[in-house]
């Protein structure tokens, strides 16, 4: 049978990739250098995204506040690993207003004294306005997070994972002690890992990064990676522990319950629209998007079917009864998310569109139907036509189970697979091996785990692989191994692969 | 007695607006120039605001979505009188990395070839858009939201009422026919007065902008105007009706029923953090902040009263469990809001702090109170001191009442307060004596109502008196009179102001 997607995921992963996206319409390149336009179904994901990080935010003592876009460049260069990290992918604004150009058209007027970046991310902003708001130790701890925008001026985007302006979420918190912020860090790392692993149904190895991977200023920083389906890494979201860096340089002190000064240990993480990027990658198939459903804007899609105005009327009245049934169900603490597809095209161009969508649950339902009291079911981790029908009253009470069989099934798939491809490797000749089956640059086969004492001193290898080491995983077995490249004696476990 | 603020309202009114906004802690000055830290209960507001304006944009068949944040200068340049409207205030991006400074510190590097303009609005950049998206009549209408941060580089700034970055929500949509997109307009007015009188308790008056003061592009404009404790207007939302300029600027083409392509007509509207500057300037006080219940964070604040720890120990249990209680009840349908305040600080502080920040009804309970099972409560419409105790019982029972009748009476006021200041005036030199009672520039008689036919011809007056015209009421009787400048019979009645 044919594929709605071309090309499939075996034939160009990246161009299915790009396909995938256009087909569902979640977004589409701007006219603006490596700036994507999130489109309304991309966007409602976004949206699901949202509401559940900051419900769990919330949960956790955290509170929203809202910092400036721009950052004056004097701010940047206070943290020097920091502005090392990130002056070379800067948007900097250098005049206020715009004027006639004598050539025609106009021309940026009015220089500033000091230009300004805008936020790649807001450590040293916020770090700065911590300063006046941390006195005393009844100040912390203080929870602060910011939902943003933020710009790194990529050389090589990519919609969702890769874009010069991204949306996302910036925890900056600050603490009295060191083993505080450290507790932070991880209990963000959790809640992270659960929404990847239980909203998105989509299987991360927590760790900690690499010496080398760290974010600039960071002293740690924890990440959960997950594998896409052509087997590379995603970096799904980072949590980093910044020890006294930032409070050193924007003084962010406080005077203990003894009356001492000290400076505030400090604590950042995010995760931003890429993670829609990783949802893309870990379920769609080749005929569209796969949504697990408690992230899907939408559950069930009913699609009326007609031939003349006299059957429409009846059964788009049928369509809207059933929906309203149906929308007074919960899953998830939220009201079932249902809609009549009332648009003007025929029946298999609504089919099409909900599949490509990643709908869940499509019904198509007929003048037929209604006379039997039947829907005609479609189940989007089903190939499209392998459909059932069934009485209206049973779908109704199964719908529930339906959809968590589905958000099951979609999750197990996806740990299997990750299973399936996370090698231990036993040796420098096994893991050069591993890495260098093909040329191909979209060539990658799976994470290898092993034991390294000093990746760092590795990293001539990994570039020469076009790897990176993703990440020491948080639940390695406290068992000795012997290092793969330097045969020392060590528990540490790491894992690399190619990655996005 | 002593107020908490100061200086008061009659003292120094824009001085007394500065120490609210302090005395709650809803915003701060940055050091980037006419930019604010919007603080967590500030936030906390305007997250209310988005709650429900996004709801009710949903509910009208509105779609969200995310646009780039940059303009390329060309963009802006194609509808001529947009341009012309936003051109003096633009922050403009250059440059797209950092370079080390030869004279030390970090230098723009990287120029760009064509600058961008940070958004003032984005009916260039979504225009762009929707020239691809509409193609055929069954596109239409569209309907778009976004939630976005925006940039006009202005002079002087005021928190909430006029800084550089400031938060909205813009709608864009586009229709068939002039007809459905002036009834689009005029919905989305009617979305943002309902908000604002019955979420705000802001009375406003609807009207239509006369043409001078117009949405660079517009064909028409309308407003929702508010008048604050001052007597100034404050512009609250507004909604434009864009004819076909943008389309035509644009390219926003559609193939009609009949197969004629036609350009669409399309809107836009949109309200900002600046309503926060309205709210506060509409209901509070020479004690701080008044927040009607239905956008209050926090509806109760309960404040454990101790002196030792043993008392803490049962005095927290009780709040504790009373605050339980509490967020069961359904408020407008949500959980009600209640806080027990924990902080180390005394009942005083705390009590002060509640007021200060505008929590509408705060309690508290100390070990009498709880012997008695009572609670002594505070409501921020009463004076500080004016407080009174409950049965914990029948305090459970009327605290719905409570609120109902707080958010009624507020609006109530301010309606009567708004009323009181709005003239009929009924000759220039009557016009002109309302206009120039004092030389202070703070000073506003309230608002002028009278018969003009072409306000535009009075722009020199208007400027000597340092007043707008505000809009032309939606709601002007169809009687008519006799214009106050011309003599010409008319029956279009016009606003006039000091406005901010």
């Amino acid at each position: 049978m044919q594929n709605a997607i071309s090309p499939t995921r075996a034939e160009n992963y990246p161009e299915w990739y790009q396909q995938i996206i256009q087909a569902a319409n979640l977004a589409e390149n701007s006219p603006v250098r490596g700036c994507m336009v999130i489109n309304p179904w991309g966007y409602a994901i976004w949206e699901n995204m949202q509401r559940y990080l900051d419900d769990r935010f919330k949960e956790t003592g955290h509170m929203n506040a809202y910092f400036p876009l721009l950052i004056p460049l004097s701010f940047l260069e206070k943290e020097a690993e920091h502005v090392a990290g990130f002056a070379k992918e800067c948007a900097v604004v250098t005049h206020h207003r715009l004027e006639a150009d004598p050539k025609g058209g106009l021309r940026p007027a009015g220089e500033l004294e000091e230009p300004y970046v805008i936020r790649p991310t807001s450590e040293t902003i916020i770090g700065t306005q911590f300063s006046k708001w941390v006195q005393s130790y009844r100040d912390l701890p203080l929870l602060i997070n910011q939902w943003a925008n933020v710009m790194r001026w990529e050389m090589r985007t990519r919609m969702f994972l890769r874009t010069s302006e991204f949306l996302w979420q910036e925890g900056h918190t600050a603490h009295a002690t060191a083993q505080e912020a450290k507790e932070e860090t991880l209990k963000m790392l959790d809640v992270y890992s659960d929404f990847a692993q239980n909203v998105l149904a989509m299987p991360v190895i927590k760790g900690e990064k690499t010496a080398d991977e760290r974010f600039p200023g960071a002293d740690n920083t924890y990440t959960i990676e997950a594998m896409m389906q052509d087997k590379k890494a995603l970096q799904s979201g980072t949590s980093h522990f910044l020890g006294q860096n930032f409070s050193r340089s924007f003084n962010i002190r406080f005077s203990s319950r003894d009356a001492q000064m000290e400076y505030a240990w400090t604590t950042s993480w995010g995760v931003s629209t890429r993670m829609i990027g990783g949802l893309i990658m870990t379920h769609s198939d080749d005929d569209g998007l796969v949504l697990p459903p408690r992230i899907a804007p939408l559950h069930v899609m009913i699609i009326p079917i007609y031939r003349n105005e006299e059957e429409q009327t009846n059964v788009l009245a049928y369509c809207k009864q059933l929906r309203d049934t149906l929308i007074q169900k919960q899953y998830h603490g939220q009201p079932l998310r249902v809609q009549v597809n009332e648009r003007e095209q025929n029946g298999g161009e609504k089919n099409w569109d909900a599949i490509k969508k990643g709908i869940p649950v499509r019904l198509e339902i007929g003048p037929r139907d209604m006379a039997k009291d039947c829907v005609f079911m479609g189940r989007r981790d089903r190939a499209p036509k392998d459909k059932q029908s069934l009485s209206r009253a049973d779908f109704i009470e199964q719908i529930l189970d339906i959809l968590t069989q589905m958000q099951d099934g979609l999750f197990k798939k996806a740990v299997a697979f990750r299973d399936e491809n996370v090698h231990i490797i036993e040796s420098e000749a096994a893991f050069k091996q591993f890495f260098s089956g093909k040329e191909d640059d979209n060539y990658a086969p799976g994470f290898a785990k092993c034991y390294t004492v000093h990746p760092e001193s590795i990293q001539p290898l990994l570039k020469e692989l076009k790897i990176t080491a993703r990440c020491i995983p948080l639940d390695n077995p406290d068992v000795e191994g012997q290092c793969i490249f330097t045969g020392e004696k060590t528990s540490q476990q790491v894992i690399f692969a190619k990655a996005y």
